[in-house]
C-alpha cells in the first residue's frame, strides 16, 4: 500500500498508527488530529507518522483514509475533504453504530465516492493516544459493513487490511450491525452509566458513603461507565431507535424479576439464574473473555 | 482460640479454613459440609481441618461457629445445633443480607444465645472449595453488624478475628447494611442477570448469534451473572424490599436517559456521562479496583 491517512489519533487511531508502522504496511502514514493536547502527547510519545495540519495535501497523497474520530465529526470533515476525493480513495471509519452515519455520509460525501464502514470491537474505558497499543486489535472481531451499495473491491481491500491489524473479520449489513451492538455493547454501557448514577442518587439521598463498598459488584460497572463521553453520546444518539427497544426489553425483564422476588417465585428465579450462567461459559469458550475469577484482577 | 467449627465449606468457608490454618489461629478446625461432592473435593485438595459428619460433637468442642452456607440453610441448621449451644459460643455467619436472617435467627435460635453477624465483601463468580484461597479476605472490607441486642464482647472478638483474616472491619447496623448493599452489590447482580437474559431473549427472537460479540461490554456483566444461583436467590428474596426500591430508582433513571437520547438532549447526556465517570476514579483511589484498562485482563 502507498500512504494512509488517519483522521483522529486517540485510542484507536494511535493503535492503528502503531500497528501500521510496526507491520510496515504503508509507505507513509499521515496523522490529522484536531486536539492540541493529543498532538503534544503524540509528539512526546514519539509515535511514528507525519502529523499534518491540513487535510487536503495528505488526502491527495493517500490511498486509504480512516476516520478515527467521534461520529459527530464526520460531516464537517467530509465537507472539508470532498473536493480532493477521487474514486481511487478507499475510505473507512471505525464508528460503533452504522445506520445513522451511513445517512450522514450519503448526504455529505461527494457523488461517486465510496465509503466502506468498519467497526473493530476493541474499545476500552481509557482513551487518548497514550493508551493505544499495536496489538489492540489482535484476535478481536472487526465488523465490515456490506450494504447494497458497498464497493466490493474496497470491502476486499479492507478485509485484508484488518487482518493485517490482527483482527478476525466478519461481514454484515448496517441494520444487523446496529441491532446486535445495541444489545451487546450499547445497552451494557447505558446500563453501567445509569447504575452508577443510581448509586450516586442513593448516596445523596441517604447520605451514606457507598462507593467504598463497590467491590460487591458495582466496581465492574464503573469501568465501562468511565468510557469517553463524546464517543458514547454519539453512539446513543445515532442508534437511538435500537437502543430504545433494547431498554424496553430490559425493563420488561427487570419488572418480571422484581415480581418474582417479591412473590418469592423460587422456580422462576432459579431457572433464570441458571440460564444466564451458561452464557458466561459460552463467552469464555468463544475466547471473548479470560477464564479467571474476577477477570484475574486480584 | 480453642476450636472453630465451619458450617459449609464452599468458596468462603474453604478460604476461612485455609487462612485459619495458615495463621494457626485455632487449635482444631471442624468442617461440616452437607454436599458429598464438596467433601470429596476437600479431601482431594487435602485441605486442613477435620471433616465431621454430625454437628453436635463439634459444636460442643468449639468456641467459634461460623455459618458459611446459603442463608436459606440457617434455620434448619440452627434447629439442629440449638440443644448443644451455650452462652460461651460465639456464632457468626457470612451472609450478604441481614434483616431477614436476623428475623430467622431470632425465631429459631435458643433463648439467651447470641448471634453476631458478619459480611466479608469477598465474593466471586466462582464457587466451591476448589476456588477458595487463604488471601481471599486480604484488604477487603468485612462488615460487622451491631444492632440493639448485639453482644459487644462477641463483636470485639469477631473484630479481631476478621482482622486476622486480613479484612478491614467496618461496623454498621442491619438496616444500613441492607440498604447499602442493595445498591452496591444486589442491584448490580440483578442487572447483570437481566442484561444477559435480555441478550438471550434477543438472540432467540432475531435468530442472531450475539454472544461472540460480547467484548463490547456484555462480557463484563456475564461474569457476575455467573455467580452461584442458590446464594443469589437467597439474597434477592431476603433483601427484596430494598432491592425493589433500588430497581425502581434504576428504572426511573433508565427511562429518563431514554428520553434524553430520543430528544437528543446533548447537555443532559454529557453531564450524566461525565458525572458517572468520576465514580471510577474514586473507586480506584479507594483501592476497590485495579488501575488498569480492562481490569488488566488483556
Amino acid at each position: 500500500m502507498k500512504n494512509i491517512l488517519l483522521i483522529g489519533c486517540g485510542l484507536l487511531g494511535s493503535s492503528l498508527l502503531r500497528r501500521i508502522h510496526k507491520k510496515k504496511i504503508a509507505r507513509k502514514i499521515f496523522v490529522y488530529e484536531k486536539s492540541k493536547k493529543n498532538i503534544s502527547k503524540i509528539k512526546k510519545l514519539k509515535l511514528p507518522g507525519t502529523i499534518v495540519k491540513r487535510l487536503n495535501d495528505s488526502v491527495l497523497k493517500s490511498q486509504l483514509i480512516i476516520f478515527c474520530t467521534p461520529m459527530s465529526e464526520y460531516k464537517k470533515l467530509i465537507l472539508k475533504i470532498n473536493k480532493d476525493l477521487t474514486k481511487r480513495h478507499i475510505i473507512t471509519d471505525i464508528g460503533s453504530s452504522k445506520l445513522e452515519s451511513k445517512a450522514v455520509v450519503k448526504k455529505s460525501l461527494k457523488k461517486d465516492i465510496s465509503w466502506t464502514s468498519s467497526h473493530p470491537i476493541a474499545g476500552s474505558e481509557v482513551s487518548g493516544p497514550e493508551n493505544g497499543k499495536h496489538n489492540l486489535f489482535e484476535n478481536k472481531w472487526c465488523v465490515l459493513i456490506k450494504d447494497k451499495k458497498t464497493n466490493l473491491k474496497h470491502l476486499n481491500f479492507l478485509n485484508s487490511f484488518w487482518k493485517k491489524m490482527g483482527s478476525k473479520v466478519v461481514i454484515m449489513n448496517s441494520e444487523k450491525h446496529d441491532k446486535i451492538f445495541s444489545i451487546t455493547s450499547h445497552l451494557p454501557h447505558l446500563i453501567a452509566y445509569n447504575l452508577v448514577k443510581s448509586a450516586q442518587d442513593f448516596e445523596k439521598k441517604q447520605k451514606y458513603s457507598l462507593i467504598k463498598y463497590s467491590a460487591g459488584g458495582l466496581r465492574d460497572f464503573s469501568r465501562i461507565a468511565a468510557s469517553n463521553e463524546i464517543m458514547w453520546r454519539d453512539i446513543f444518539f445515532n442508534n437511538k431507535r435500537n437502543i430504545s427497544k433494547a431498554i424496553d426489553l430490559f425493563i420488561k425483564n427487570l419488572n418480571e424479576f422484581k415480581k418474582d422476588i417479591n412473590s418469592k417465585n423460587d422456580k422462576s428465579i432459579i431457572k433464570k439464574l441458571i440460564q444466564t450462567k451458561k452464557v458466561r461459559s459460552k463467552i469464555i469458550k468463544l475466547k471473548q473473555d479470560i477464564d479467571k475469577p474476577d477477570f484475574g484482577r486480584n
